[in-house]
């Protein structure tokens, strides 16, 4: 596994591949995912090979970790309550996000924006809970508990009895951005690979020894998997072929700026 | 063009290739961009074709631009000596990072940060100036002066005589972000390509309208393009072939957040 980012061919022209997983059945709570995903990988003409990084939407993970909730389940607080009488939101949804939460970094009524830290340590509009693509009026679903144990489960499935090697299992979900518009696909959790590419004390391409750049290689690779994956198309995951990458176990951990360094909290 | 980000193969495997453009003469001021990029497609065997997306990064495109400053030709002024005092930084880097901003989002002496609105209107650290892959000790580079111009140059000199049709430009550079570690590369201009997939009033996969749901389409171009681009490998632009995009002269700017929206300046 080398620095570059990409595997050259023959020619020495980088490419990648990006191809959607077509054909999964609905998911119920117990679904093995992985095994799911390999088989309509293989079923669609284009089985996973070694190398290979599957990307895998946060909704389908929830739904095979039983993450969705019933709102005519949840007894709202009364900060929920007084949160969705000025923001015309629903006081239970409201209190689950709170519940997700372990602080709070924007609560405006006025504007119906909540900012929270999620348990695990994104930052994020509504803990991450939403309702898209989740059947049912009374059901919202959220994000997995352990998102990195998501993916260990999701990549051990696909490696199983195979014999590949170096695959790479990303679990991504659509974050807003401070000061720009538009959602962009990052991730929540990782197994195989590591989270950032250091070029820290490698020269650059003319020499210079370049001192700060990282690269949030999962949240890249997250978002170039978004590109086919879209939002209505009933593709909740792609293969990334071709990507070089450095395998490691440290999931997304490294990717959450820690309090102490972070200015815009 | 369709709504769903991908071109659609005969299987109806949706397929999206990543393909670095390698073999760039080294850039000067005058260079025409977009001609060589065109011309290096064609040199490695992969000539640009309709539908295809060329990302290119910032650095080429402000060196071919003439916008590379000798600090030693920089007179700082006095809040940038005090802040480089502090800092340890350049005082003459400082200043430019000062000249090239609108405002000021923050300014951390003890840290060495500076976060600037450039006069774009971006929100990144330094201005988005910096010296890497710029060759002699006593350059940096400035961000193009109007980057959806820049795009829109390049894009006219690749369709130019040929008869291409549906090709599109972006004009990327890698961003810092808040609260997550690793930097990743996002748009800051575009010519032939609306930057905003929009999903608002479509149908989810279960038939539920989306109300908040935009995707930021040419920052997730750019974030693929980066897989293969890497920072020392000498590629500094790549075609994305296979997406399936709005067609548009909207540029970078709906994807700056207005002020009066912004939770975090």
């Amino acid at each position: 596994m080398g620095k570059e980012g990409c595997e050259q061919g023959v020619t020495g022209v980088p490419r990648l591949e990006i191809i959607g997983v077509t054909g999964l059945p609905e998911i119920a709570v117990g679904t093995r995912l992985g095994q799911g995903i390999a088989d309509a990988c293989a079923a669609q003409g284009t089985p996973i090979l070694n190398g290979d990084v599957l990307v895998v939407t946060q909704k389908i993970v929830s739904k095979a970790e039983g993450r969705l909730v019933r709102l005519s389940s949840v007894d709202p607080s009364p900060l929920a309550i007084s949160f969705a009488e000025t923001s015309g939101r629903d006081p239970r949804l409201v209190e689950l996000v709170l519940r997700e939460s372990r602080s709070i970094v924007r609560m405006e009524p006025e504007r119906g924006v909540v900012i929270t830290e999620t348990l695990h340590g994104f930052v994020c509009a509504n803990s991450g809970i939403d309702a898209s693509n989740v059947p049912g009026d009374d059901f919202v679903a959220l994000l997995p508990e352990d998102s990195d144990a998501s993916a260990r489960r999701i990549l051990e499935e696909i490696v199983g009895t195979s014999s590949l090697t170096g695959v790479a299992v990303v679990v991504s979900d659509t974050f807003g951005r401070a000061w720009r518009e538009g959602h962009v696909n990052f991730a929540i959790g990782a197994a195989g690979i590591a989270p950032l590419r250091d070029y820290r004390g490698i020269p650059d391409a003319v020499g210079k020894m370049m001192t700060v750049t990282q690269i949030a290689d999962i949240d890249e690779l997250a978002a170039s998997a978004e590109l086919v994956m879209g939002k209505t198309a009933n593709i909740p995951a792609a293969i990334v072929r071709g990507h070089r990458f450095f395998g490691g176990e440290a999931g997304y951990k490294p990717l959450i700026r820690p309090r102490a360094n972070d200015l815009f909290r």
